[in-house]
This record gives structure tokens, sequence and C-alpha cells, in this order.
């Protein structure tokens, strides 16, 4: 199979969803000219073009296509040639209402948005299918075509009765037709809820009080795994089709819905569709953190498939983004292993629900700022290119798993406010801070080589994960858990006798209690390590077992009560935050802990808003503030990007990027 | 046809709204002498009696009725007689179903409250007319009859399946039949959305996602029509009765759910249900701004038909009218035009859904404050006799358009937040400041004459208002465009090549991106003729191209951005607002324009919370607030109302209200 | 019939739920020996073990609860059984869908959950009938059989078709058949609701506005005698089947749904759920308001049957209970006439919804600090066994009733926020601090031998119960009589002329309009009784007709308006108060009006946040804060608790509790 390699051919890709079928065709020739001007060498194309390619049940109207892409060819730019999936003609909807989705309310959605599609239905699946195999068969020989991008943003979910039986059947499955099984793992026991015939088992459509949370933790499997088989079927048609042509799905973000873990397995390139918020000045926190899961995931290089040049539409209030902002965003993630910029999209729309969303060209024309930065972005990546396919050098790993976030985020639970995102963006960014990059894996990954490990949070651990953490200590890793953790099996069952059950002897202290704290509620704490801080949102009651206290509450009714403990345990470190310590805390513990693992980042000393990555041999360093920042380089070095040699202490104006290459 | 001159027949109307089918018989009487002792000339009888006229399917009961007409007649008041069909019998939603509207979500709203009716269903419309031609025949020729009132605040919206079928129906006739149109004019192309049939077309309902905008705009239109039709039936039913009899349907306060426009040209006599929010400081300006939009509606005098003596019943917290509240307010609408004051209702209900609503004659009797003031009031209005029929002296416009206030509300724009009606406010308020007065007409109104036009904001805008807005300065006019203007045509299609197109000639820039503030953000902005002053919500990025630069950000990355513009074009002037100043710098820009346009109020120097306008040959000076306020008379005249001669520096308590003719 | 002494037999009853169908047998036995360890005298049994006694239509699966049964009463605890009928197996809801239940959007909630059941379904009563028939008879001999706990904490709501014909059929019943009577009582010559068929009456589904109050109210009363009929169709059962063994079903905290006096006429014993916020440092006042309303529906002693030993599961942030905190929540019950202390649940489940909630065997075993504070939970409560059966001094009424809470709470009043609670929490808890305890009575309720007797609220009031407080006054007794009261009659008529029409003559005063603040303002009020203060939420616009003003208004437009008022009538003395006084000032006028109506508290001089009561011969003093305070005792006394005597100023620890016996 091919993969992304297959795609760069040597240099970063550059370029957005293009959707001609918007626009007369006399404006196809100027975007190809305008593609050339900025450099332009991908495009996405049919994101949206189901109603256009089929625009009667049955019928099929690819000359417009084959005008494109012939164009496009000719100007030299390669096409990533998208099914059109994501949103079925209105003729589909009326023919088979079933095809349309069900919310948990009961209220089945219409057509004339997008994603109205029930991903169980059969008839949806087979006229999806029927056109993906016509677009392969017409088009798996033209020349422009450098890739397949399957549906757009899979993330529809839908309680039908179709949904219904499809969940029973997938549920059979995972039950091995067990029934008792499922009782069991539901707890059906408790409130009566037990089922006497598979028959009676429904999705979790709204009822009168909490829904039990086995069946909505398996039914957050099952929409995920529902997704999943969409995509697959669309992938065999054309891998089988084009064995050659890398095929890839864009993820919408860094989000819960669908495990992407499984689907990056599945398919042969990760790619992201990342908007951060132009207002928020802390945006390129979760940006980083992002880029390192989609690398990650890729197991290497990745793609940005989509993110804005400016302005959304989708906010309240949509800001447009700063001069420089953009490229330093998309510099961003090259530095953490994208070798693919791309933007949605091409030609802002002149019509329709997304008209006010930027684009490469806007509607002012290419006479802008806009359509400038997107001209000098391309030149820029031009002067990357020999971090194509080249690794990212990472020091730590954070782990993140799907399943575990799915569980944590139900309901009735000691706090409703327990952020993995936000546990993980704070991790990251206190790493970030010292220069050290951390790769997003799974808690049962092979840990063999790394010397620290960080679970922000991991409410939901398998015998196995637990395992595979506790022997990484024992091997002499260094690990922090966040609180929280270890709390519940697979199934949703406490791991009864104290908390973290699986983790108390690893971490020498057993939890009696959960103690989450009011919201707005924060403790002051002290610590000859770490220094004072203020602690949120959690404590735990706990008993110290073996454990050394490196924090503990400084004040009030939970004085002397444990927050940071480290524990020596075989050849390593196991280190347990029972708290929501402020950023500094963080900040302060990671320091601590990468000392204590022997960790130590690409470059030291960096501001506020800087960050730097070490990509190949390339050391990149970015400020992703608008006010200029300095650094200490460790060594002088040539800037690919504006040429001339730096050394010592160096001066980054706003949202400036270096990328350095020693002399 | 006849007017609202066939009404007043020289004299202030005063009245309310009248339920004598609320109360035992033994009450009329009693009510017929408290209306004759507070000076009552007209009620409002039948508004929501259907169910009492035909308590079973085809059944009439006027018996009732007919009394109450003679006894009102008797009494020497005159009727508007209301058709009862904005509250279907529970008969007829229990027998027919399909008569009850459904909201957007496909839930069925039931009878038991009001408004229950799809305004599509022939089923509605047949039982409906029938009545109304049953009471057109009884009562056309009853001499009490002085107005026929139909239905009641036309608002209702419905998404079932009947609605969608008259939805499809309508755009047929919108589109000539031509299916290729719409799709164009929806932009169907953008996400698959593409009609292949008529039968597609649904009503916007619930949906996954952004819902197609034209198609929402669409709908607006349509519901609006639909409205229209209904009322329009009703009206030729009545006319063909009772040619003579002039007809009218009350405005829902002022409000965006119907083309009012389109409505009052159907109408003999525009009237208004306005109830101002009693705790409001402010809520007069929005009050003169809507009575200025009724009278230029009318053309001439029109009615207040509904407003509350104090308290109403449906805020969280329904606070009463201060000692003279009332008063004040009601010849504030006189001032503005109206030749009638009517409440919502003669007397308090006992029972139901409004029984906290204030009244005429309250729960606790006439021997109330509120009765006195109402007795007061009928007083005053009859020493203002001499301005019945006569014009309110305007010097300036304001522009408003329904469509575009439909469309500039749809979601996914560059902020949620522009308010059409905030801004229409105001300016309405800062010129009200200046004394001066605004008719407030549409975007292709004819403006010969005018010397001063001002666009709050006009985001949707037809090639012939563009047109006529430029011919309108090229003559010689001064023009003022709020920011987000001409951005869509008719079709919410962006009109391309940097906005506003169809004013970047007239206004002399052109603007190359949105740049929305966050919500509470604000910029200091500094202009040698305004001032400096604060800017939130909205700038724009735009380049200058031959207008003058009257204010400019003066802070921040913005710095330099120009926010106010001034552009000689032909032989007038227009100025652009690139942002929402805050009031004060409203306030100098009117200032400054009115002084460019030539235009001067009919009394300057008005402190804040007074207003004054010209009514034929009387200057009503108006305190709207609770603390006593001087101004500074113009020439010397007898007050109308409490009589005596004023002039020079004059004093008014809280809430005073004069009524000067030069001696 | 039995009581609750037969439940109690001479020992205060100490335990909580017990659901051993949620764990292996094995945990049974260590279940039993940690029960006798704690002292538990009493569990729960089977409240929501439907779906396991009955796992397929018409079995019974009885052999695991003889086992659980046989196994307790060989340890000596005695068994509440409890009728599993609040939570139908899945099979139920899927063979019958029509016994689910239907929100008033029309939607259908599932299974899934609990609580799903529609009251006035036939087939849902058939079977859950035939289960407690089946129940009665295996275990009506049963020696561990204590009590049978019908269904759980009642208050399911319906607006199926079948609810809407058993609406309708109550409705005939309480109209005697005559829809005019309907007609009548619901005012539907309003807004043309008037009815023509019974057929045509349905619930109060969603609607396009306001919905008819009138219906409203009726659907509230029929909502409860629905789940009254649910009741007592079980009750009927068991107690044809045993006779001698005491009946109740837990009411759901202090709550509207239910009329609980209605329900307590019908039950052997009251019990009450009850989980005050451990983050409210005032929960022990809305605590003992509740304890005295649950007092005062048994008249005599009743049970605590459902708390939290820390934790609760279902709010946003789930804070625990300091240490001594449930002890002195346990024992205030025990102050205010608890004969038992039971908790939810014993062992805290491993999976489900409601595995969060604490219990008395945590997670993490017995060897916990809420193991350890529930056995010395249950030692105190052996101490206390003298007060078994005692009757609790009260010196004061305050009177509730649930129809007036309905029909205030309906919408479109002069303000959304007239809290019922709020208000009785406020006067319980200033009369708490002078040592007065209050019975919590009905509006009709026998007054004699009463001094004082108040009604924060009495909105509804019929004639009945207007004459029975008029004639109370008359004969010397106090009323004092909070703001809104008095407006309707049974069917939320106004009572005209002059508000509060039935009690204008015993105020001695009338009320013109009512002129609520707005949310967050206040007004300052002057009183040489009271001292000064401020008001909030309401004001009246009232005229004295006798009265004495006690407070005015100090300040602004509504300066002089009387506050609060006193009247001698008869032999008596009637308070109102017109607003919402600041806390202090209620002190300040419940110290002025227990003064003036001659009743003293058990202790006085009591600081913040503690509470006597006097219980028999026991006078308890309860610390309900975490710092310690001392208190000025009487008499000296042995406390029965800790042993030692106790004189003179004594300090209470934190959470500290006195239960003195004098000398």
């Amino acid at each position: 199979m091919a993969g992304i390699s297959a795609v760069t051919r040597g240099r970063i890709v550059f370029g957005g969803d293009y959707n001609p079928e918007q626009w007369p065709s006399e404006v196809w020739r100027e975007d190809v000219e305008l593609m050339r001007r900025a450099g332009v060498s991908l495009v996405t194309v049919g994101v949206f073009s189901w109603s256009r390619l089929e625009p009667t049940p049955g019928a099929r109207d690819f000359g417009w296509l084959d005008e494109v892409l012939d164009l496009l060819h000719a100007g030299g730019i390669a096409v990533d040639l998208a099914t059109p999936t994501a949103s079925p003609p209105p003729w589909l909807g009326r023919r088979h209402p079933e095809t349309l989705p069900v919310d948990a309310d009961g209220r089945r959605l219409v057509y004339g948005s997008r994603n109205h599609f029930c991903p169980s239905s059969p008839v949806y699946r087979r006229h999806a299918l029927s056109l993906v195999a016509d677009l392969a068969q017409r088009y798996g020989d033209h020349p422009a075509l450098a890739m397949w991008h399957v549906d757009n943003e899979l993330c529809e979910v839908c309680h039908c009765d179709v949904s219904a039986a499809h969940f029973r059947h997938w549920l059979r499955s995972r039950y091995d037709d067990d029934l008792d099984a499922l009782n069991e793992a539901w707890h059906t026991v408790f409130w009566s809820q037990r089922y006497s015939d598979w028959a009676e088992i429904l999705p979790p459509r709204r009822a009168p009080y909490l829904v039990n949370p086995g069946q909505r933790l398996d039914f957050r499997r099952f929409c995920s795994a529902a997704l999943l088989e969409c995509f697959q079927a669309q992938r065999d048609v054309l891998r089988a089709a084009t064995p050659d042509i890398p095929i890839t799905t864009n993820f919408l973000g860094l989000d819960a819905p669908l495990d992407y873990r499984a689907l990056a397995e599945r398919e042969d390139v990760v790619s992201h569709d990342w908007y951060p918020d132009p207002t928020d000045p802390a945006a390129h926190e979760l940006a980083g953190l992002s880029f390192d899961v989609m690398r990650s995931l890729a197991g290497g290089p990745w793609m940005v498939m989509e993110g804005a040049t400016s302005a959304v539409n989708w906010r309240r209030r949509n800001g447009v983004k700063a001069p420089g902002r953009m490229r330093a965003e998309s510099l961003h993630a090259v530095a953490r292993g994208a070798d693919a910029v791309c933007f949605f999209q091409w030609r802002a729309s002149r019509a329709g629900a997304e008209k006010y969303h930027s684009a490469m060209v806007p509607h002012a024309g290419p006479d802008t700022r806009i359509f400038r930065e997107v001209c000098e972005l391309g030149v820029d990546l031009t002067r990357l290119a020999e971090v194509v396919g080249a690794d990212v050098e990472s020091q730590a790993a954070l782990v993140l798993d799907w399943e575990s976030w799915w569980a944590v985020g139900l309901d009735a639970h000691p706090t409703a406010d327990v952020d993995v995102l936000g546990r993980l963006r704070a991790w990251h960014a206190a790493l970030a801070r010292l220069g050290v990059t951390a790769d997003v894996v799974a808690s049962d990954a092979d840990f063999s080589g790394r010397r620290l490990v960080i679970v922000p949070n991991l409410y939901l651990v398998t015998d196995d994960a637990a395992a595979n953490l506790t022997s990484f200590v024992r091997r002499g890793g260094t690990l922090v858990l966040g609180c929280f953790s270890g709390i519940v099996d697979e199934h949703d069952h406490i791991r009864l006798g104290g908390y973290p059950a699986p983790f108390r002897e690893l971490l020498g202290l057993r939890i009696e209690e959960f103690d989450p704290l009011d919201d707005g509620e924060s403790v002051r704490c002290s610590s000859a390590l770490l220094g004072d801080f203020e602690a949120r949102d959690w404590l735990d009651d706990l008993r110290v077992e073996g454990a050394e206290v490196v924090a503990e509450v400084a004040e009030g009714r939970r004085k002397g009560r444990p927050v940071v403990l480290r524990h020596g345990f075989g050849a390593g470190t196991a280190w347990y935050v029972a708290t929501e310590p402020e950023p500094a805390a963080v900040g302060a513990l990671a320091r601590q802990v990468c000392a204590g693992a022997g960790v130590t980042g690409v470059l030291t000393g960096l501001p506020a808003g800087v960050t730097a990555t070490r990509r190949g041999r390339v050391l990149f360093v970015i400020n992703h503030g608008p006010d200029p920042a300095s650094v200490e380089l460790p060594a002088a070095g040539v800037d690919l990007l504006r040429g001339g040699r730096q050394a010592g202490r160096t001066e980054l104006p706003g949202f400036g990027v270096l990328a350095l290459v020693a002399e």
C-alpha cells in the first residue's frame, strides 16, 4: 500500500479544498492560474459533489469533473479526489427517509444541510458504494489523481430503528451471543434493567433519568465502529481499483466521537482538520498537542487537510487571523511532522452556509492581504523541502485512549469537569516550555526505549494496560499518573478495594474517597520541591502506603492532605497528582519529572509562547504571539526560511519562525 | 376605501380591547358606565371569541354579541369588531389535527393556548372564512361598527407537510416553475443540496448542521406571504360586505416575522401593539422608533391598538408603570402621528393566562390610581383633537427593509450580533436628541425631496435599491451607511469583488475582510471631528479609495484603521461607519451629518430623555423620565394640555408633556 | 393498622437500602457480618428488583430473595420489603410501548434508566399488582418482614393518550360530569378555549404560547391523584395479605410533585429521602424544615428512609461530607422526630448509574472513615432509645398547602420568583434561631390551642381556609401572612375587589397593584420596631385601612410605602409582610411576633448554626457547622451521647451534638 510519500514526492504539499462545481467554468482557468502563482501542488476535489455527480437516482454526470481534472493536471496540480458521501442528495432522503438520521429525542433530521445520513443504513451504504465504485473506475487512471479522500470528517450518530438493529448485531458479536455477558457488563441488575431478549435492546434514547453507563459506553464504541465500517467499505472498493493510490479520511480536529487510532490503522495517510481560535492567545498549545497526536497516529508524516487562512464562520464571533499568524500556525504543523499544509478552501464561496469562511482567494479577490500571505507561505514551504519524510525528535510520551475519554465523559461522576483534553494540553504545554516534544500514544503501547510516560487521565484501564504501565516503571521508567485514573475496567465497573486499585502498589497509596472541590474553589498547597501553588477541581482523600509526599494541602480542613506523591517502584519512579494544579505548578512538576527521568529538551530557556522542535536536522523555533521574543540558540545555524546565519541570543518578531540547520 | 378618518371623525380615538364574554352581563352595564366616565370612544370586541361564537362545528351563537354591540352603541361607544380567527376552538384541532401547527422539530402544538393554527391549512382557512362571512353579514350594518379588526398579531409559523406543499407551490410561483433557478438561488451546489424534483423541497426543519440560508430566507418570505394570504382572504370577504368600513390588523410590536410594509399596503388602517418595558429608562427610544415606523407605514395617522396601562404578565418580572408614565407614553404616540390610543384591555381578566396583565379597570376596581390616570388621559386626548389627521414634520429618513432584516439574522455570519433594531434605535435616538424626526422607509423608496437618508444596516440590497441610494447622493443628498451593508443580493449571494461592491464607488473605499471584535472588546478611536470614542462589535479591514477618513483606530494592532469615512459623490456626500460607535459618538456623528445636510430639528438643546416633535401646528415636548427637566422654547406658545402660556426656559416635571401652539 | 412502632419496637431503627442482587452471594455473608458490626437493625430490600424477580413475562424468581431474607433474619436484621414497581423490566416496555411515559413534547421515554412508566397505564398497573400480590403471598409470613415499602419516590408524570383519557375520566369526576363547570373553572372563554366535548380535553402538551392555568393546575392535581391510585392499589393488596405489617412509600425530599398530605393520610409510616448539599453551610435550615414537615405529616415519629453517608452522584460536583457532618445531620432528624435513620445504600454499587453515590460500605471497604462513622452512629442511636415514640415540642405552626404551591408556580405571574420553599425556610430558620420549633400544617388545619401561625405564602386559598385563618385571629391568635397570599380561589380565579380580598378586613389594608422589584434590585426600609433593612423581589402598592405601619420604604419613588403592617383583629393580631425582607429582618420580625404571641423557645441566645429542640425529656443541641460554638444551658443535664454532666456555658465542637436529660 502507498503512503504519504506517494503524495509528497519530496516536497511539502500545499493546497486546499477546491469546489469548482460552485463556479462557472470561466473561473476555473483563473483558479489554476492563481494556484500556480501561489505554489499550490494539490487540491481536494469533490467533497460534497454527490448531487452534482448523481443528479437523479442512478444517473452519472462526470463531464464537469473530467474537465476539472484535466485542467488541473495540465496546470501541474495533483488531485486528492474525494468520495462525496458525507452529503447525500435530497432525492435519497425523500425516497428513502430511513436513510436520514434520528437523534436521541426521536427527531428525524432532514436534508438541506449536510451529514444527514444514518451510518447503519444499508440503503445509504449501497448508494454510496455504487457511486464510489464508479468514481474509482472513471478516475483511477487519471494522471492527476494522487490520493483518495473518503467522505469528510466522519462523525455521524443515529438512534433510529435501523441503527438499533445494527447496534444489537454489533453487541451480539461483542458479547459472543451471550446475553448474560451483556447483562453482566452493563450491570443491568441495577435499576431492573436486565434484558431478557436481544430484541429489547435500544440505543440510549431519551429516558426519564440517568441512562445505563455501560449501554452508553458501548453505544459510543458502536457509533465509532459503524463509521469505521462505512470508511472500510469505501476503502476496499478504492483499494481494489487503485492499489497504488493512498487513501485518507480527514479527522474532525481533536475530538472524541471516533476512535482515531482504530481509523488511523486502516487508512494510508493521516489527515487533520484544525481550526484554532484566532482570538485565543494560547491556541498554539492545543494545536501543538493535536499535531503530535496526528504524528503519533500516523507513525510519521501526516497532513493538515483543512485549516482557515483567517476567520471561520461557525463561532458566535469569527475573529480574523492577524498578519503572520496563519504562516506561524502552518509552519508549526510542519515542525511537528506535517508534510502537507492545506486549507479549506481555495476560493471563498459566494453563497451557502459557509460563505463567510475565509479562503485562499477571498471574496475581494487576489489583490488582498490574505492571498499575498498564501503566496508567501507557498514559497516558505518550498524552502523546507528537506524535512519531507523526516522524523520529529520526541523525548516523552503522553497517553490518550479514546475509550477512557468516552468513559470519563459519562454522567453522574464525582464531578462533571474532568477534562481529558485540558489535562493533556496542560502537560503538553508544560513539556513544550522545556523544549520537550511528546508523542501521544495508547496505554497499551510499547514503552520500551522510553524514559518518561505521562498519563494525564486514564479513568478506564484494561488489565493489560495497567500491567504495561506498571512494568514500564519496574523496568526503570518514570511515570506520572493524573487523578481519577485506574478507576474502572473496560465495562465501566469499579476496580474495588481502594482506588486506584490496579496502581495502588505502583503508586504506594490508597484512596478512600474522591473529594472534588466546588466550581471556583481552590486550596493552597505547599511543596519544598515545587513551590506553593493553588489546586482546583479535585482532591483525593488518600492514605500514603509507601509513597513520598511531594506536596500537600497547606490550609483548611484538608490541611496536610497529600496532593503530589512520588514512589520508587522497581527500577523506576511513579508520580501521582491528586488534584488539578495551576499551570505554573504543572510546569514545576514537569521540570522535576524530566530532570528525574533524564529528559532534556531541544532548546531550553524558552520564553512564553515560543516553541522549539527538531525535525530531521532542522531546529524549528516559533513565536506564536504577536510581540517579539528572544531565544538563546545552542549552536549557530542557517535559517532555511529567511536565509542568514543565526547564533547566540536571537530575536524573533511577532509570529516569527526560524528553521535552523547547523552550520 | 375608508381610512382611519372614518374612525376618528375629528377626535383622537380612546379605548381598548373589550372582552365582555369573560364577564356576566351585569358587569356589562357597569363597563359602559365606566367607559363613558373615562371618555372611551372605541372598543375592540371579539378578538378571541371563536369558541363562543361557534361553540360546536357550524353552530352560531351571536345573541350575546348582539346585546353587547347594542349596549355599546347606546352608550355612544363605537366598535372595532374583530374576527376571532387567532384562536380556533378545541373542536377544530380535535377534528382536524392537521390544522394544528408543527414546529421545526416536528412537534405538533396543541390547543389550550392560542395561535394554534397552520396558516397554510385550507381546512383552517375554510372554517375561519365561513365565520368571518357570517360576522360581516350580521354586523355589517350595525350602527356601532366603526372598523374591522382582522385576526390578531399575525405571526404564526408552521413546518407541517401541508405547509411544505404550500411552500413548494409558492416557490414554483417565485421561480417561474424553473427548478434550476431555485437551485441557483439557493446555491444548492454547495453541500450537495441540489433538488432534482420540486417534491423534494421541505421547510427548514431540524437538520444535522447549518441549514441552507437561501432556503431559510425564502421560507421567511413564504411565512410572511402565507399570513398575508390569510389576512387578504378575510379582508376581501369583509370589504365585499362593507366597502365603507376600514379594515386593520394589529402589528405585534416592531418585530421581524412579517413584512409589515407588504401588509400595511393591504390594510386601511395601520395599528400597532406596543409594550415598552416599564423598568427600562430608555424605553421611549425604541417606542419613538416604532411610532415613526408605524406612521411611515401608514403614510399618515395610525393607531395604538394595544398597550398596557401598567404591568404586563409575560416578562420574568413584570414591573409597573410609575405615575405619569402611561400618559407620557400615550401622548408620545400622538406626537408621532397616532390618532388613536387604545389599551389591552378594558377590564383585567379574573382568570386565565393573562389575568396579571394590567388593564384600564384593575382587579381592584375603579377606585384606583390606574383608573384615575385612564380618566385623566381621556380628558387630555380630547384637548388634542386639533392634531387629528395632521402630519408630523420629519427632517430625515431611516431605511429599514424586512427582507434584509431577515437575511442579516441568518446564522454563520462574521458575528451573530448585528442588531438591526439596535442600530436603528441608536440613530433614531441620536437624531431625536437633535430634535430631528425621521421617517422609516424602504431602500427603494422615493428619496426626492429628502436631504438626509440614514441606512443603519442594509445587508441585503437589490440592484434597484443600490441604484436608488447612489442616485440620491449623486443628486445632492447626504447618505450614511452602516457596516455590513450592501453585502448580498436578494438571494443572499455575496456581491463579489470587495465589499460593499455596489457602494464602493459611492463610498470611495474597498473592504477586504470583516474583522469583528470579540464580545465585550472595544477599541479606542480618535477623530478631530467627532472626538475620541470607543468602538465595539465590528471593524472592517478596508482600503480608502477616495474617501476622507473622519475617524480611525487609535491603538493596538489595528491602529490607523479607518472607522468613519466621508466621500463627496456627485452633488452629495456619503458617509460610511465601519464599526458600532458608542452612543455619544453616534450623537456626534449625527450632529455632523445633519449640519452637513442642512437639517435642523424642531427644538435644539434638548436634555437627555426629552423629545420634541411637531405635528400640525402643535409642538410636543415630552419628558420621558421621572425627574424634572427644562427646555428652552424657541417661541412662546399655549399649552393645549394644561393651558397657560409657556416661553423661554420652561420646566417639565417628571413624565411631563407640553403641547404648544404658537401664540 | 400497624404504625411505625411496629417497626421500631423501642429502638431507633438504623439501616439502609440493601441490594444484594447486585453482588455475588459470597458477599452477602460479609454484608450481614458488617451490618451487625455497625448495629444495623433494618434494611430495605428489593427496590429495583423487578427484572430479577420476573426475568421474563409471568416468570417468578424468588429463590435469591428467599435466601437473602433468611440470611438477614438469621443475622437479626429486619427487612423493609419493597415492591419493585418503580422500574419495570425492558420486556414490559418492548411488549407494551404504551406503558412508557410521554413528555409534554410528545417524546416517548424509554427503558434503560428507571421511572419509565405511565402511572395511568392499566397494563403497567396490572403487571405491577400481579407481582406485588405474589410478593405479599410469598413473604407475608416471613419472620424478617417488618415493613412494606411501596414503589420508590413516586413522581412520574405522563402526557400520553392513555393519560389523556385518564385525565378526562378524573375531570368528569371532579366536575360531576358537568362540562360547563369545567369550562367555567378553567375560564375557557378566554382565548377561545371552550370545550364542546370531554373528548377534546388533553394534558397540557406543548403549545404555541401560555397554556391555560386552570388546565395546568388540574393536571398537577390529576398527576398527584394518579400516583396516589398507584400507591393505593398496591397498599390494598399488601394490607389484605398482611394487616399487621405497616406500609410506607418514601417521599422524594421536600418537593412539589405529589400532595404529600394526601399520601401521608393513606400510608402507615411517613418516610423521607433527604440529601442535603454537603457544600451548603446552611443546609441544616432546609433539612430542619423538611424534618418538621415529615413529623407533621406523620402526626408523630417518622423515618429517614434515605440519606447519603457522604457524596451523592447527581450534582455537577459532588462534594463529600466533612467528618462528623453525617452524624450531626442524622441526629438532627432524630431531634425533630425521626425514629429511624437509614441510608441509600448499604454497599456502594460497583457499576451502574449510581456507582459514585456514597454508601455505608464504600468501594474501599470497611477500613475507611465512612464505615467507622457509620458504626459510631449506630452506637449513638442506641443511646437515644428513650426518645423513640416521643413527641417533639412545638411552639408555632407554619402553613404549607401543596395546591397553593402548585398554583403559585404557574407562569405569567407578576414575578416568576415567588419561592414558597425559600420563604418557609427563611421563617423556619428565623424561628429556629429563637429556639422555636414549628409544625408545618395545612391552611384548613385545626388551630385551636395554637398561639402563632405563620403563612409565608398562600397564593391560593379556599373559602374554608380563609375563614379558618380569620377565626384563628379573631379568637386571639397571632397570624403572619406573607405577600401574594389570598389572591386566587381553588380554580386560580382572582378574588376580586382589591387584594387580598379574603384577608383585607383581617389585615386592615387593601392592595391596588403588585409592584415586583427587578432581579437584583432592593429598596431600603425603615422601622422603629425592626431596625432598617433591605427589601427585595416584591412590593405591594397598598392602602392602609386600619392597620398599623411597622416598616415602610425609606427612599426612592416608593418612599413611605408600607412593607410590614400589624392589625389588631378580634382578640388577636394579624401581621402582613408586603415584601421579601432580608434574613436579619425576618429574624427581627420573628422576634417581635413571638414576643407578641407569648411564644418562647426551648433555648435562647443560640449562636448561628446551632439549633435546639426538645423531644420527650431530651433537649437536643446541635452545632451544624465545622467550627466550635458555645451555648448557655438553662439547666444542668446529662448528655445521653457522650455521658457527663453539662451546665451553664457549654462548648460544642464542630458538628457536635448534645442530648441532655435534666438531672
